[in-house]
């Protein structure tokens, strides 16, 4: 790898991508969120050829697209010669599922010449581990939510819907969509008392067969806290191949909320 | 048919039944809402051999379970003799998804000589048709919506989960779980607009191989008021298999709010 350069959508992994490869280019995008530590290079997604250029002209040969990106709007007026290029296929990207855009950018990248890794390459160690990470030894009952959950996952992968599902005393509360975690986690905890049976379970996972370079699924202290006040039990992950941010302050959300963090290995 | 009970859970379909069938007994439940119009006979789910012994000295030969029966706390204290025959069977059914305890229900009364029938058979125009049922003639783009959250209905199918889905311009914004329709369409209206690309379709369906004497999906003007308030641009149905409640108060609410209602066979 001659040099690396950081796409950085929104949360807590672009910066810590940044202090593990501190020569990195980092690069943020008009309208999408970021919490990257300048010097940073701001680019717009309706001008890719000038982001190629910008690219080269660094110096990177590898890049990684790290953090959530939402949906940034494109304006076709604006588009340089490289993004109208590509313009034809972003329709039937958009239409093929959630991570159509995403696939499409890998795509794109690749075939300018550069290798796009993953974060979970790049930072092994910010996987969660298959084991028990923190927090009370899961009770059977909530084993078991966990594999409906990884179930319910597992049924909706070929569909490219779903990182993540909630199930509680074998009860489906939460099936992720566009919206993410932490929107469902809210729903979750919105549920009314009298439908409710127990605690319940959240699981974390990649669809089967995604490439880990698109929108690789990740957890962090904010997750831990969500789920608790969605009244939750534990979470389950896929270990190793679900992101997660900030490690010790999620042993510290452990602590305070009395949640496990469990990597399973599938 | 000597005689028909109406077990009644909520919503307008018990009241239905009711209009339709004169004659039969009037059943509800402690703790379980209902809309049923008097004369009715109250029960309790604790003292299941009390319910046997006063539908048999009604002369009720057939039963409907109609409208959601919610999930009323059980109190092993009160079981009755009929109940605690039925005990050891609970637990299983509770842990075997959200039909568990209705198919017990079914299984139950089918063994004390009762013949359960399903709404949809005692009022079979009380199904959503074939065809456009009301509103505008669906765009393309639509139906490829509808397509994809049929899609992902079936695919959860055999895990017992989702009985509706909302897909927008290729993106799931919502799968149905335990908390019901009304309550993904609040989830799907509170999308943040930068996650949106289109309007969006609300797919109704049984689950594949569902017996539709249990909790068989059921739309009415509520479901197009809220659909509406999400933003969606209208609402498929599987044809004949999705009940159809207040069908006028339906048509003027899909008039009101511009929505399409269709019945399509899969």
């Amino acid at each position: 790898m001659q040099r690396l350069a950081i796409l950085s959508g929104g949360g807590a992994l672009p910066a810590a991508l940044a202090a593990a490869y501190p020569e990195a280019l980092r690069i943020v995008f008009d309208d999408v969120p970021h919490q990257m530590p300048a010097p940073v290079e701001q680019h717009s997604l309706n001008r890719m050829g000038g982001l190629f250029d910008a690219l080269r002209a660094g110096g990177a040969s590898d890049l990684v697209l790290a953090g959530a990106m939402g949906r940034p709007a494109l304006n076709p007026a604006e588009f340089d010669a490289g993004m109208m290029a590509i313009a034809p296929r972003l329709l039937p990207a958009m239409q093929s599922g959630d991570d159509g855009i995403l696939r499409l950018m890998i795509a794109v990248f690749e075939e300018q010449g550069f290798c796009v890794r993953g974060a979970h390459e790049l930072l092994p160690e910010l996987t969660v581990p298959e084991g028990l990470f923190g927090g009370p030894v899961p009770t059977d009952a909530a084993l078991a939510d966990a594999s409906r959950a990884f179930d319910i996952l597992l049924a909706l992968s070929p569909l490219d819907v779903g990182q993540g599902a909630v199930v509680s005393a074998g009860l489906c509360l939460g099936v992720e969509t566009l919206q993410g975690t932490d929107a469902m986690l809210r729903f979750v905890g919105e549920t009314p008392e009298a439908l409710r049976r127990g605690r319940g379970v959240l699981v974390k996972a990649p669809k089967r067969g995604q490439d880990l370079r698109v929108d690789m699924p990740a957890i962090g202290p904010d997750t831990v806290r969500n789920a608790a006040a969605a009244g939750l039990e534990g979470i389950v992950v896929s270990a190793g191949r679900v992101l997660l941010l900030q490690a010790d302050e999620t042993r510290r959300a452990l602590d305070e909320t009395g949640l496990f963090l469990l990597g399973r290995v599938l």
